[in-house]
């Protein structure tokens, strides 16, 4: 079962609402690229991977929802589709990846309106199929990271649900469980989302990868006392020099790495790599709703006294310079990052020629 | 209202159940020494200073109740409750200090066994009115480090609650509120007991000092964007290299700062000082109920996948290369810590002598 998937039935899009997860596995469909950019914004689906993914399918539903007569018409109205589904979320570049490839292809097709519908949706299935396939491929680099009896600490949630199948950093640890290694993962629970506790931990569970979970707070700790060995996350934005932007949290989970010697990596596909910006500084971080931080709940009360305030940046960025390697699907890469990145960049393009 | 205080009518220890805040303010008694270390077990009382503090009155119920007929067995009580209060929680030292003060009092000490009962309780008695007067202290030489218009983040709770009153660490940033310094506080929520969401945005507000909380992993955001200017939290025990174990997370904060050339100020009276141990490495670290980490619930659903382990230590150690500065009630004190924390300790001692 994929996080996301066309449904040929019913010609629409079906997700996992990650909302409602470990309590309950429902699915939502979207109907209209609207849909898809509102079910993005309120995290039914999330994860950089996925949400380029199911950006694709939003163009797709836009395409197979249009009445236009013309082709300019047609071109407006995915260009617009393309706005709403790029506002959704700013810092993830997935998803404007997503939708500028759809767009490339529909400009550069002398196909007819017809045609180009079912183009734009065979090409969201392929970005669909090509991401669980660039999963299984850094999981396969990254899992030769990973010595049997390592302890992991992973932030966030990289699993299948992260992406359409299988995962980036978690995938990389499942595949190394899959070789035979014995692996136990310390699960940052990630504030304000919880997307540790709730996710990672229940596709661990799926897994019978052995797990505990901790405070976010804990890692450093756990550092320190030499009780984990490597560190492994996502990214949502890598700039051209390997500075990358993911959840809140990873930054400082980097830095008590870095402080302990420990290995710290990213696993990202090479579509996260954004070449038009210099450094991390540069990405811009989504402020999500302060009730995200507020509305929790502990033992049965509620936490913070009524009024309370709240401040809730959804990402940090990671300076290159605490990176030990960068995962991708073209192998892992080492400092210097600038030139190194470049390489399996254009490495990854010339594949695709 | 002070957070523990002995009852005169009742002959006992009252103490604010800190459990229940910020939804209600309720008072619990304690009539036994049993009954104070289970009460700082459970954290109806936390806080470094004030733990101590209860401690001393647990000594002074154990006294009280007693029923010894002659010096040796009342000691061997006394011994015994000190055993039990200890052990309530290891890491911070305030508690052994405090136990141990009351002890050597009482060996040192020719008097009657009843002249002995009201001698410790005024011994306890006396602690709690110091705890008071040395926070006050640290706050005056605290607060001259906070400009106008500075942003502070601070961790767990360290004001009145968490000592007799006034407070460490926020007793400083209260104290430069109320010299007309404008302030704004970044509140860690402080996962997992949450004590920042819970005790320091509610005493934020009885004192009208403007503040955001914000996930514990979100300090590092506005430590990169040079959104804060100042780190401020308290300790539990410091080794004599000035190393110091306080609240999960404080270390990563303190690294984040440190990374982005904000200074760090930990506040401490130095009762808190523990010279028997060289570095922080030697600091016992209490692990507490993965419950803890695993009760939460956010927009009223259990967050954790049903059967998940977790982990939970309570504390961490930064090391003094992270820390800016020390704030005790005899001044600030800066690099070489190993020397001048023993500086400072001596001329304490001079002063009590």
């Amino acid at each position: 079962m994929r996080t996301l998937e066309w449904d040929v039935n019913n010609q629409n899009l079906r997700m996992i609402d990650q909302r409602l997860l470990p309590g309950e596995l429902r699915f939502i469909y979207c109907n209209t690229a609207a849909e898809v950019a509102s079910a993005i914004r309120e995290m039914v689906v999330r994860g950089a991977p996925a949400i380029g993914v199911a950006a694709a399918f939003g163009m797709a539903l836009a395409a197979q929802r249009s009445r236009a007569v013309n082709r300019p018409q047609f071109l407006q109205e995915l260009q617009e589709a393309g706005e709403t589904l790029r506002a959704a979320r700013p810092t993830a570049v997935n998803l404007s990846w997503a939708v500028n490839a759809i767009l490339k292809m529909v400009m550069e097709s002398s196909a007819s309106l017809s045609e180009l519908k079912h183009l734009i949706l065979d090409a969201a299935q392929c970005l669909a199929d090509e991401d669980v396939a660039i999963n299984r491929r850094m999981a396969e680099h990254g899992a030769q990271l990973i010595n049997d009896g390592d302890t992991i600490i992973h932030h966030c949630n990289t699993g299948a649900l992260a992406t359409v199948d299988w995962g980036t950093a978690l995938g990389v640890i499942r595949y190394a469980h899959e070789s035979g290694k014995h692996v136990h993962v310390l699960v940052d629970e990630t504030r304000p989302r919880l997307q540790g506790a709730r996710l990672t931990a229940w596709e661990l569970q799926q897994y019978g990868i052995p797990f505990d979970i901790i405070s976010d707070n804990a890692a450093g700790y756990f550092l320190q006392t030499g009780q984990a060995q490597k560190v492994f996350f996502g990214g949502d934005r890598m700039a051209a020099n390997g500075d990358v932007a993911n959840k809140i949290g990873s930054y400082m989970l980097a830095l008590a790495a870095h402080d302990n010697g420990i290995p710290v990596y990213t696993v990202v596909p090479t579509s996260t790599v954004d070449l038009t910006l210099a450094h991390g500084g540069l990405i811009p971080i989504e402020e999500r709703s302060p009730e995200e931080v507020l509305g929790l709940q502990f033992q049965g009360q509620t936490v913070v006294p009524r009024g309370a305030t709240a401040r809730n940046p959804a990402f940090d960025v990671t300076p290159a310079r605490l990176l030990t390697g960068i995962v991708t699907e073209n192998g892992v890469i080492y400092p210097p990052f600038e030139i190194n990145l470049l390489k399996v960049i254009k490495t990854s393009e010339g594949d695709q020629e």
